[in-house]
């Protein structure tokens, strides 16, 4: 329903599984980083939380919405769900993803655009 | 993808307009409040941000994922989206949203699932 009367708003959430996820706070955050850089997107306010026993949840508020980054380490998933109402593709976001995963061992990675 | 080998993830995704949106902080967080009790969530962390000139942001970490919510008041539109691990419908999350709003004036309210 994007027209005059409504802003830009892309939404995109990845699922991807790694063959062994490095769930350390720093290599989630650096991940997160560089889909930051990487998709020219700016941060206004960030929070975290690690799950006991596992599992770390980053968010950040970004002047063009939101990026929050789950982990599943037991299963080696992670989970992205960006929102920005800059104009970034699904392309943009697959390929700032395969970059920021780019040392990683992926064992798949899915993408879905919510669109209204 | 949800098997034994991967979490549940339940997302839903809202897109609401309203007739007049009260775009004050407590009013906002007053919707996000009515739908953590409606879908019994449990916040681990939270945090907000008000734009300049308009628009809020509340990002809440959930013991089952995250709940995150924009305004845009100057076109009246509320945008809401819901990670969680725990077995909720699609159902569920509309009637919460409907309870959540049942003293606004909602022009149109769409829902999108995504699924993996």
């Amino acid at each position: 329903m994007t027209n005059q009367s409504t802003p830009i708003i892309k939404q995109y959430v990845a699922l991807i599984v790694l063959e062994k996820l490095d769930n350390s706070f720093d290599s989630i955050e650096q991940i997160a980083q560089k889909l930051i850089i990487g998709l020219d997107l700016h941060v206004v306010n960030e929070m975290s939380h690690s799950f006991d026993p596992e599992g770390i949840t980053l968010a950040y508020i970004l002047s063009e919405s939101h990026l929050l980054i789950h982990t599943w380490p037991e299963m080696g998933i992670i989970h992205i769900d960006l929102v920005t109402c800059s104009y970034k593709s699904k392309e943009d976001f697959e390929n700032s993803l395969n970059k920021a995963l780019s040392e990683k061992n992926i064992k798949s990675l899915e993408i879905k655009a919510v669109d209204f």
